[in-house]
């Protein structure tokens, strides 16, 4: 499929309804995804806190390429290629651990953990140690979140971390800790897992777990963010009176969304938990008695903070959910969660693993095996682009941005 | 390899020779094979009898496509493509089951069992449920067999079946049950499987069961059909003889095959048994007490019907053992084979199931290490087109069928 | 890729540096390289003592071709395309066994060893017996060594052969028998592990084995071959004295190497042992009692041999090692080994097994990883070609040599 048709195809989408096949199956065009829309996004890929310690580092993987990220001796977090500049063998083959000094186990050659190039043995007389240093990935921290952009010209991260600043570090994101880290491999095209993401039509018939913790009028207003459900008159009615008793507390109520089209996807909010609720747990207890951030009691909100379409964050004042979707070929996506928790918690004693991970373990797992029914049907010659609900607002927001990019990548 | 390409590939074959190795082994071949031969073809996927009750379901799975076979609340059948109208989803996720409505498991839509649409929740003012039932498949039931038609005009059923009718109906296959089911994935061309199928040249070196149970002298001359081997006087006697006892007894006798090329590949005969044998079994002893179809005692009769190139119905008087041939991709192909009994027959005390499948259980297993084979060597650049024998004329008639098939596909 | 694409790729690598992505990984050059580098080649792939019996055998795979290799019944060896001439089933399925007569189990037509036709039941009357004979495949046995070469027009392998005969002929090949077979399957492009064994740049990091028993002054000047390295005045020192002693005692000494470009990669030469070795083992002791070929006393050299790309011999006083490259796939390569003893020495009495494999038996299972992480390096996008040192002079032959065969090749 050459960009000509490809350009053609988007213009043939229609409004409120699905993608066609070929988005979901062509290879082609999955380069293209991969290339424009993620390799141009900042992403985050980890916390500073899974690498505590000078040296420490571990890999992240996407297509061909390994990103080691590692924590130097000035204590700056580097993002190098796993590819020696000598005849190009990977340097660090364990997916993480601890590192002195970055040595290919091929030849020998070793790097600095900044990446500069330590010794190169026996080179002819013209080899210029400067000019070998590790490829440099763009790598940004930011409240202890590591994001990394694989383009050649990323744009400012500043300009786009701004309007999610407020909702993240409300939450003390840089004081916390990974409690849990699980990746989830899924058999359909990223795009499909991203679909999935952005609506909560499916809540009620697949995720009981979900609908056990959050209340039903929340789920049909909001469940794929603000504005993505019909609206409702008594959850309207509830957010009214919880973002003035929250405003008296003296924390951030509200949301963010964009205007008009631009390169990033960003979105946040701030709602209340259902009655009586103070976490997203299965009996509405905190999993954690230390709370994060700036919260001095609970406030019962839950906020969401989606930076861009590959990553979300979904906070409890106790603890937070992150989410990382990783496009692998085609036909697979990896959905790796972790679970946050203030610095200070101690597991066991402060806070209960299982309750705090229960709910989107096991709506992950359950969006796997959809995703993937999911992309079986969307295979068959007689998948058609259907019909959006009311609920699938998200959806067609998510859609209608990637639209745009593709074809603007395409010129 | 373009159209215009295969049309000179198809012009070059040679006479009594079998197929350059493209049409083994090439991708583009495959898929117009697919989309020219099977999906044209009326082929039998399954037996009414696999879904007695209101609500039973199974699933016929080529390609990228799943086809639902459900009874519903009318007792008719229906085929329905197992996408989900809305955003394409798999709605049935096991092979077989029983459901009283049709469910998509991702977000809850229902369809009745005949397809049309039940529900759909919280969609827009403009939906017009009329619009969105299920993508339906041809089907008809002849027999009790449930054959299918991918294609979007197919051709008559009733100009199908005509001619192979009264040889089905003697065996009473409309009052049978399945007593077994095997599928048999093998790793070779659909074409290099039907080869095999088409004659008995490689009987006497491969099948010491088949041979046991059959007389040498049918095998010779009868083996892939009437008409496939050297003229044997000794078996034209026994044949003649039969013929007359035969119709005495008031069954029918005799053969049909196809005199001019058509859009259809069918055949049929009835044969002798070996002197002596009543059935298709290790010692001649019907393998079920219980006659199926017209039969009021043994003829000492064998029935083989080809309906297509993806079905056989091989018959003695106290059982069936139906074939179906599903191209799965360019190197492999499934072989499905049922064992019907009369309808009333019971497991024990009426047939031994071991008995009734041993043959063709262990022809078939052979079978699949023989066409595995074959596909090894024909991939190889060494492979070139060999010359036929004597006892290989059925698969030089079908290869013939397939050419001009394709060739009219491609004009 | 197209070849006028190849073409100016070839023109645009450095000299000096390793080569460009597209040569390890792209699928066309593979194609390109396995008809007109490894088919073009004469390669050894077993020894006679592997087939002592008539109508033993072996298969050889590359690609899509199976090669059987037998002994006929006037001590003969032969080389078959293992392909039916009637329909192009294997004939041989399993790895080595011996045959009577080479019958294929689809329809039992059969074959002399000699590859001519013996029978081929109920053909038609025009079927000409001496037409069907197996394709053979060109062989040569030369001092026991089975070389085969599968070009319609194979270049001639006295010539080829010529200047490493002396070599060969002093380690008595020709009168050995195989100790020890075993096979290293490699995820890597078939010149990244050529790459890998054309330098000892990597030994002193990668193989401590290898680095116990060599020298390291040898290792640096020799290690990849003759002028591979960084002179070193000690070592030359040793390999003059170690010259002369061997002389006198009657025994070759000195190198070849290919002057100008032409159709063949050859290289041998002797060097000494590590002071006080007898052979390349832990201790340095041999590891078979009885000497090979025309050694009456151990003379404490190593003799290397590369016929072609695709072979080696590593030769000590009392056993051989050899290696077969064998390109699988674009990102496979199998690694064979044959460690070879004199055919009277016996295994427990004359020889210890695990001390002559284990020196290439651990540095190859290392080399199989070293390869396989040199691959995924280089099929990010980051790869780009880097410097060579001073010790991968071998290497850079080869390369050379290669783009050469290559460019010729698509004129």
């Amino acid at each position: 499929m050459d960009n000509t048709q490809i350009k053609s195809l988007i213009k043939s989408q229609k409004d409120n309804y699905s993608l066609d096949q070929e988005f979901y199956t062509n290879d082609d065009i999955f380069k293209i995804d991969l290339e424009n829309i993620f390799f141009k996004q900042w992403v985050f890929v980890g916390h500073t806190s899974r690498i505590p310690n000078v040296g420490d580092y571990f890999l992240f993987e996407i297509g061909f390429e390994s990103i080691i990220i590692i924590r130097d001796k000035k204590n700056i977090i580097n993002a190098h290629y796993n590819v020696c500049r000598h005849r190009g063998s990977r340097i660090c083959l364990e997916n993480e651990g601890n590192k002195k000094l970055l040595v290919c186990p091929y030849h020998a050659w070793s790097y600095k953990l900044d990446g500069s190039i330590q010794s190169a043995r026996l080179m002819n007389g013209n080899f210029n140690k400067n000019e070998w240093g590790l490829h440099r990935c763009n790598v940004k921290i930011y409240e202890g979140l590591i994001f990394i952009n694989l383009s050649k010209e990323p744009i400012s991260f500043e300009e786009f971390i701004e309007p999610n600043k407020p909702y993240i570090e409300l939450h003390g994101i840089k004081d916390a800790k990974i409690a849990c880290r699980k990746v989830y491999p899924t058999y359909g095209n990223w795009k499909l897992t991203l679909d999935n993401f952005h609506e909560c039509y499916h809540c009620q018939p697949s995720h009981p777990e979900f609908c056990l913790v959050h209340d039903p009028e929340y789920i049909l207003a909001y469940g794929g963010g603000s504005g993505t459900g019909p609206s409702s008159e008594q959850f309207s009615r509830r957010l009214a009176q919880w973002n003035e008793r929250t405003k008296k507390l003296g924390y951030i109520t509200g949301e963010y969304s964009e205007r008009n089209f631009n390169n990033f996807s960003r979105g946040a909010e701030r709602t209340p938990l259902s009655e009586g609720k103070l976490s997203e747990t299965r009996n509405g207890y905190p999993a954690c008695k230390k709370l994060m951030g700036k919260f001095k009691e609970h406030d019962q909100g839950y906020t969401s903070v989606g930076p861009s379409p590959f990553n979300s964050l979904l906070m409890c004042n106790d603890f937070a959910t992150l989410f990382t979707f990783i496009p692998k070929s085609t036909l697979q996506t990896d959905v790796e969660l972790m679970w946050l928790v203030h610095k200070d918690a101690e597991e066991g004693k402060d806070y209960n693993l299982l309750d705090m991970i229960w709910m989107w373990d096991k709506t992950t797992i359950a969006d796997k095996r959809i995703i993937e029914d999911n992309q079986k049907g969307v295979l068959s010659s007689k998948y058609k682009p259907g019909p959006l609900s009311q609920m699938e607002t998200g959806l067609e927001t998510f859609k209608n941005w990637y639209l745009m990019s593709l074809d603007l990548a395409l010129n």
